[in-house]
């Protein structure tokens, strides 16, 4: 059986140029960031993907298409969020249950930078549903393809329990290339 | 049967305001914008909608849930773009075919000011996708709830045919208000 999940990593694997845009909905403040992202899909066997699956006690190996995702931004015209990350890497592990869901370990978590463990499942029009509790946060993300080679990333930030929201984003990313540099 | 474009618009119905992001892919330029939008259900025999069926030849009275959309931009920090709409209206008239698939004709369009016809279809989330022919686009609407109170929209403009991508955009909305003024 195909997972869903396989085809659209490797769709999204290659260098890619994003524009994204945050709301912070309390303040209605905009902030917009340019930035590089380049996603690899890495061996098997490659000694991240193992010590990320020893530093949390995963003997489960029916993990497929573990990948490798490196940011940079280019510009930021807001300078009043210094907190701003303007790089990082992460491994993500994906974890199929079925053909369009599953688990996702990632090294590094969006909302808060510890390592998170996401559910994830697809639309039934391929679009890519990312659930990830954090310790305060909970953050829903969605990936959709416009075309080949552009695609669509929204994300929202609610507090524990759902109560409410603290941000909402949106990216536009374009493919530069389908090459990488080495991860 | 209960059509889900009735639980949408119901849900939809009220004062909102809206933050915007636009991103403009080949330029890789931003634009953001604030805007208080005002939707409210009309009677079935509005002069308004009467006005719009007959102006389309269209005898067809298998509609549902017309509705009123007003929207004013509160700020706009981006002044290169003059051709902004800084105001607006709109009728919208839903003909649903299935529970999750219909029509939806407008007296202005989204993409360009003209009257439209567009065909919508609900995801298996209850994501709200809009698609509109324009004469020289193809747009892409897709609205979802994050919580009862707060929805988030986005928009892909294509050239025609979907060779290329103009503009992204997307919309944060907060529930001001279910109360509305006159439309």
């Amino acid at each position: 059986m195909l997972m869903e999940i396989e085809q659209f990593i490797a769709q999204s694997e290659g260098e890619w140029r994003s524009m994204r845009s945050g709301h912070s909905l309390a303040f209605q403040q905009f902030e917009q960031i340019i930035s590089h992202l380049a996603i690899k899909i890495l061996d098997r066997n490659d000694s991240r993907i193992i010590d990320l699956l020893k530093s949390n006690n995963i003997s489960d190996g029916n993990y497929i298409s573990p990948f490798h995702m490196k940011w940079e931004s280019e510009t930021d015209w807001d300078h009043n969020h210094s907190s701003q990350i303007s790089s990082g890497s992460t491994i993500l592990i994906p974890f199929p249950k079925t053909k369009v869901n599953g688990l996702l370990l990632r090294s590094q978590g969006y909302a808060e930078p510890i390592e998170s463990l996401s559910t994830y499942h697809f639309l039934n029009d391929g679009t890519f549903i990312l659930n990830t509790p954090y310790q305060k946060t909970i953050a829903e993300e969605r990936i959709w393809f416009l075309s080949e080679k552009v695609r669509s990333r929204s994300s929202v930030i609610y507090t524990d329990k759902r109560l409410g929201i603290i941000q909402t984003s949106f990216t536009s990313e374009i493919k530069l290339s389908n090459r990488h540099e080495n991860a």
